[in-house]
């Protein structure tokens, strides 16, 4: 079971609520909060607002981690992306 | 002594050479890559870029932290901003 969230293009608060329901209301011990380029900084976000606003107390930062991806473009060049996991984690 | 760089608006390139220098003719066994908002996807990408790139079994990720700044903005309302702090150190 791999409690994954995704950060894209979709409204904020999307994230967020998605964040928060997945430890009150699908009683989630651990979720992830994964995103690539841009959207690392959105990831952050989501998971300081989540954790500081609607779930202080409760839910902490675990681990994160960065790597980078490769992959070719559609002219065929190599590219890399950053990529970052952020663990949340319900206190102990 | 705090070797920080403070990532923002030059060239994506500067970043890199300033963290690669550090540990290459400042002898530095660690450095901290900071940014806050928006520039937080950028010190992933400069951190990831001088490891992998042009420090490859040199240097690693050894820490990273995020964490919220709150501050009053011109229109004298209270701001929320997220930063991180990636700790980079030289292979023992």
């Amino acid at each position: 079971m791999d409690n994954a969230i995704f950060i894209g293009t979709k409204p904020f608060m999307n994230y967020v609520t998605a964040v928060v329901m997945q430890f009150t209301t699908k009683n989630a011990s651990e979720i992830i909060v994964k995103a690539r380029g841009k959207f690392i900084s959105r990831a952050v976000d989501v998971s300081e607002v989540a954790t500081k606003r609607f779930l202080e107390g409760q839910v902490d930062v675990k681990n994160i981690s960065i790597d980078s991806e490769e992959f070719e473009n559609k002219e065929g060049r190599q590219v890399r992306v950053s990529t970052i996991e952020i663990t949340l984690g319900r206190r102990q």
